[in-house]
């Protein structure tokens, strides 16, 4: 949390309410200032303390409110082929059994993926990040999870990393290899289990692609047991844990990853009291992804009581996947995480920004506007941010500054 | 349907799928081109066809599929002051009784629109229309309704069609001064009927600013009685009507609407047997506004099995409005009427180009790629007119064209 000694910053924003979630709260200056140095906040305050300062640039917004950048702390958009046709059939009445049968569901986006290039994995992602990117995001995860097989994971995580590289936008990779049973293993999952712990994981480490690891618990996908193995696997490696957990049933998923002391546990529509218990007692944050909920037309709500009583940090993601939640809007999910789980707009923005920062180990230097923190900041033509909730769809027209400069 | 016998023409359009909609159908031409002069569609086909016209303009696609522009045949965009914080403090806790007593709800609305300025009203409504002008549309209806005074509901519509002047859009107004009982008639809301039907209507008509009339038909709003009054002066001065019916309670307002020949009744989610039965009758579109029905967390879902048994069309629109629906999309009323209502992508698609049209009596000249027809089109970066649907919020990539140039 330093601040600068000198008067000197590179750059020096003013003229619009900064919404600065501190502590996860809106926290607002009214008409205040950040300076800027080295891509870092360095001061942060009402407009008429910003006269200390001596910036290389300024500039002045004309009114508005700036939040912290967007993160969108769980997607899956990289992935081969389309689904919309399927999305087409099943409202027209075809059975998900009879899209399994003609090869649709996940398996036909992994087969996509696995004939996919590392060009064209870069390319088609290129386009759906570049959309939440204009709705405001800044840090974005992005999951592994399609390829269910080595090469195909790793070249999933080197797109991950090539999109950071190629655009104005933090990229965080998770090792997803345990998201289902690669259809070579169906009649024996463990020994895919084997091959993830003992080769692909620390493959993906060595060759520094994956900065965590999640896996899929759920009764069509792999069990506790087997998620225990693969959490095992990545404490050796020292690499943090998430999981999908409580989805569609109530399996302890959310706890056990706790004890795993699990950066988050995601989706958890069926966690239980002893869920809300582990993770308030080991700070893993309920990552709440309510795009997937409405697609699926989901009943059984998470306990959002539970998580504010027991103080769990709430984060909301687009869960950006091919399937479940096609979705290009962080600022969507604002709206359907306080429509749908009954969210404040409070919580909701903190969802997207402290919290988000939280579910990927980066509160120190993200998700508010603090000095110390990275300069990645968004000005929205809105007078108060309960705006960035209340208004339905669409690309607010907003001006993004990622490390300091406008993107 | 004219169909050029000259081969000169303003513009030649190819390289893309053309997603015509005739009939309300995709009834896709692959590889397709058309024909504009004048900002209408001279003729349309498959590429090879094309040889025979002389443009002088060529527009090469680089593939992607081309719909016709889209209709949102039901706002409220005109409309002075900001709801959000009400947004807030509903998901807060807030009671609707405590909301109103501090003066908020409609008529805090109505309160900021009347002290709003033609020019305000402009501004302030010209940047919710270019938001839903960037995800596709070409015409939007626009309707009065948050004066409820004379001077206001003339004001609010003449916004409106100052707003079709200054941007490449095509606005239809529509007159809905009967949409809740002004603060002034709380006790004699018989009176402003009266005031609606002997100067409002007139005063509307003769100045040219209303396409069409509307009311709200609902206990908290007109009876079917005050609406038939509504709909009588109307009839006089040969204006159509139109009407939001069985949003919350079945009132035959439907039918009511449909006896006096509506271009359309909308809501409809407690529409019965006979408020469909009169509608086929009629011809009475069916316009469904799921972005409320989400919002206000409703449960009964419009009869949309009926409406596809007696072949009443349905539409899809925004509603946008401050109080129930904020929304900034027509692309996500799409995905809400499949997933929230169960329409197909076809007739979702439908729901935005020829029903829209027909909702708002323009069906023989909008609402389909056909020659005559006005030249509104869209291109889209996908490969199936269903990724209209599938995608889930954010704002798809775009070219528009409106009356045969590009916006
Ligand atoms: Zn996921
Ligand atoms: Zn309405």
């Amino acid at each position: 949390m330093a601040e600068q000694s000198s008067n000197d910053c590179d750059s020096l924003w003013s003229g619009a309410d900064l919404v600065t979630m501190r502590d996860g709260a809106w926290n607002i200056i009214r008409d205040g200032f950040i300076a800027v140095t080295a891509g870092r906040i360095v001061a942060i305050g009402p407009a008429q303390e910003a006269v200390r300062f001596n910036p290389t640039h300024r500039h002045r917004f004309a009114g508005g409110i700036v939040t912290p950048g967007f993160i969108d702390c769980h997607t899956h958009l990289v992935f081969g082929g389309d689904r919309s046709a399927e999305f087409e059939q099943r409202l027209n009445g075809v059975s998900y059994a009879d899209i399994a049968a003609q090869g649709g569901g996940i398996l036909s986006t992994v087969r996509a993926t696995r004939e996919a290039s590392l060009e064209t994995l870069v390319e088609l992602a290129r386009e759906r990040l570049a959309l939440l990117m204009a709705d405001g995001v800044t840090t974005v995860e992005i999951k592994s999870g399609y390829g269910l097989d080595k090469p195909t994971e790793l070249r999933m995580l080197r797109a991950a990393r090539c999109l950071g590289e190629q655009m104005p936008v933090e990229v965080v990779t998770t090792c997803l290899a345990a998201h289902a049973v690669p259809p070579e293993y169906r009649d024996h999952p463990d020994d895919w289990i084997q091959v993830v712990c003992d080769e692909l994981l620390p493959e993906a480490h060595a060759a520094g692609l994956a900065d965590a690891v999640d896996a899929f618990c759920e009764h069509l996908a792999f069990s506790p047991a087997q998620v225990a193995r693969v959490f095992e696997a990545a404490r050796k490696l020292e690499l943090p844990v998430k999981l999908h957990a409580e989805q569609l049933s109530a399996l302890g998923g959310a706890e056990l990853a706790a004890r795993y002391q699990a950066l988050s546990a995601d989706h958890l529509e069926y966690a239980t009291d002893e869920d809300i218990r582990a993770m308030a007692e080991h700070g893993t944050v309920a990552v709440l992804l309510p795009g997937a909920f409405y697609l699926m037309r989901e009943t059984q709500h998470p306990p959002v009581a539970g998580f504010r009583q027991h103080k769990v940090p709430m984060a909301l993601a687009s869960d950006l996947n091919p399937g479940t939640s096609p979705a290009l809007s962080l600022r969507l999910m604002l709206n359907m995480g306080c429509t749908l789980f009954g969210l404040t707009p409070e919580e909701a923005v903190a969802g997207v920004t402290l919290n988000a920062a939280r579910a990927l180990g980066l509160q120190a230097s993200h998700g508010s506007l603090e000095p110390g923190k990275v300069a990645d900041f968004v000005h929205w033509n809105i007078t108060e941010p309960a705006g960035l909730v209340y208004w339905l769809g669409g690309t607010l027209p907003c001006e993004v500054v990622y490390r300091g400069e406008l993107r």
